[in-house]
C-alpha cells in the first residue's frame, strides 16, 4: 500500500499559497506518494496540479454530489455528498498532513488529525498545539511528512 | 420553535469544568432553551444534568450506534453512528455554543460553528480567534448565548 | 426517556399518503412519543403537522446546512449538512419506524433500519423483506410501532 | 479521469459469489477503470483479489477508524470512520454499480445510486426495481456498467 500525504488549506488561497502549495505536489509526486485533499479550489487544486506535473497520483475527497465539482488536476473523486464532514475523511485517510495556511475548514481537519494522532506539519498555518510541526519550505514539509508516513505505518 | 444552545467539551474534564458546565446547563433550562451536546460524559453530562436537574430538555448528539451509550441526562438521543463526524452535527444545529475547556474534538466543534458564524462562547477554552465571545462566569456565558441566539433567530 | 418513533416516506407525497401521515402524527402525539423524521414536506411535513395538532413533540433530522428549510411544524430540528447521509440518523434514531409509500430515500431508510433490527411497520410502502410488517391503518400501525418500541428498549 | 466501477455485496457472501465478485474484479481491471467497493471482505475481497491479479487499481471506502481493517487487495483506503453512512460514498463516487447479492447493506447502497441516477447492474442481487439492469454473468455485467459509465460521463 502506498503512502497517502494528505495536503489541506483554504479554497480562497494566496498566490503565495498556491506557489507552495504547488511545489508541495510536485514533491510528494516525486516521493511515490499518493496526493489526497478535498478536491476543490486554491491549496487543493494548486497542489494535485503540481503532483499530476510530476506525474503523481491524486485523490480529492469531495463535499459536494456532483463528481463534476473538481478541480482538474483529481485523478480519484470521491463523492461524499456529506458537505464539512468531508473534513474528517480527509484527515482520517492521510499518513501524515501538510497544512498550508487555512482558514476554519483547515482548522477543522487540523483538529482531527490532531485527535487521531496523525502527523500535521504546518506551513505558515494555524498554530494551536506544539504537535504540529512547524515547517517553512516545501522540500523539508514534504520530507518530514513522508519520514513520519513510514513510521506511522511500521508501527501503528 | 425554542432557542437551542449548545454546549462542548471534553469527555474527561476536572471537577471545575464539570461544576461550570452543570451550571451553564441549569442556566439553560431556566431560560426555557434546549440544551444539545455530544450526549456523552464529562461536560456533557454534567451539563444534562443541571438542565435536567432545573426542568428542562436535553438533546445528545452521539457518535455511536447504541442509543444506550448516552449519559442518563439526555432526553432525546439522536444516533448518528457517525464517530467524530457528528461533530458537525452538534455545530451546526446549535443557535449558539458554550464552550468549557475541551481538546482537540472541542476544537473540531468551535472551527466548524465559526466557519458557519455560529456565535462561540469561550469559558476558559481553545484561544484561537477574535471571533470567540470570551467569558469568565456561566451567568455571562449564557446570557451571552441567549442574545445572540434570539438575534441570529431574527436576523438569519 | 421518551420513546421516539420514526415516520418516512416520499417529500412529493400523494394527497392520501399525506393524510394517512397526519393521522400517524396525531395518534404519536396521543401515545406521548416523539415523532422523528426528515424534516421536510411531504408525509414529513403532514406527519409533523399532526403531531403539533395534537399537542407532540417533532425533531426533524435536515440534509441541508439551514435550520430555516425545514417544515413549520418541527420543534427540534437537528442540521446534518450531509445530503442523504442523513437517512443513517433518520433510522437509527428511532426506536421503530412507520413507513408511508416512498421512493428510493425510504428504501435506504428501511435497509439501515433493519440493518439494525429497528422494526419498521408499512403502510403501502416497499415490500422488501419479511421483517417489513405490514400495515392497514394508521391506528393499527402505530399501536404496533408503540408495542415493539416498548420491547425494544426494555430487551435492547 | 479514470471510470470508476463500484461492486458492492455482503461481508458474508457464499462461495459462488465470491467466485463471481473475483472475475467480476478482473474484468474491470482489464477495462482499465478502477475499482471501488466498501473496503471489506467477502464480494468486497474477491472482487479486490481479482481486480489486483489483472494489475487494476482498488479504492476501499472504510467503514471504521482504522487504516488496517481493510482487506489486503485495497490500494488506496479512504478512512470514514462514519459507519454505514459510508454507503452514501460508495454509491455516489461510482460511475456504474455492480451489485452482487448482498443483505440490507447492499440493499440501502442500491438505493442512494438509483436515486442519484447512477446505473446498477444485479448479479442475482435485491429485485427491487425495474431500473437495476439484470445480468447473468460478469462478462456482460462489466461490458453493460463500461458502456453506461462511459455515457454517463459523456452527457452528465
Amino acid at each position: 500500500m502506498k503512502t497517502i500525504i494528505g495536503i489541506i488549506g483554504a479554497a480562497n488561497a494566496s498566490e503565495e499559497e498556491k506557489k507552495i502549495s504547488e511545489e508541495v505536489g510536485v514533491l510528494i509526486a516525486r516521493r511515490k506518494c499518493f496526493l489526497l485533499c478535498g478536491g476543490m479550489g486554491g491549496v487543493m487544486e494548486a497542489a494535485c496540479r503540481g503532483a499530476k506535473s510530476a506525474g503523481g497520483t491524486t485523490i480529492g475527497i469531495l463535499p459536494g454530489t456532483k463528481p463534476s465539482c473538481v478541480n482538474s488536476f483529481v485523478d480519484i473523486p470521491i463523492v461524499t455528498g456529506m458537505g464539512e464532514a468531508r473534513n474528517v475523511i480527509v484527515a482520517k485517510s492521510s499518513h501524515s498532513i501538510i497544512a498550508v495556511g487555512g482558514s476554519f475548514g483547515t482548522l477543522s481537519e487540523i483538529s482531527f488529525a490532531l485527535k487521531s494522532e496523525i502527523p500535521v506539519i504546518g506551513l505558515d498555518t494555524w498554530d494551536v498545539s506544539k504537535k504540529i510541526i512547524k515547517s517553512t519550505n516545501p522540500e523539508e514539509a514534504v520530507e518530514i511528512a513522508f519520514e513520519l508516513s513510514s513510521l506511522r505505518e511500521k508501527t501503528g
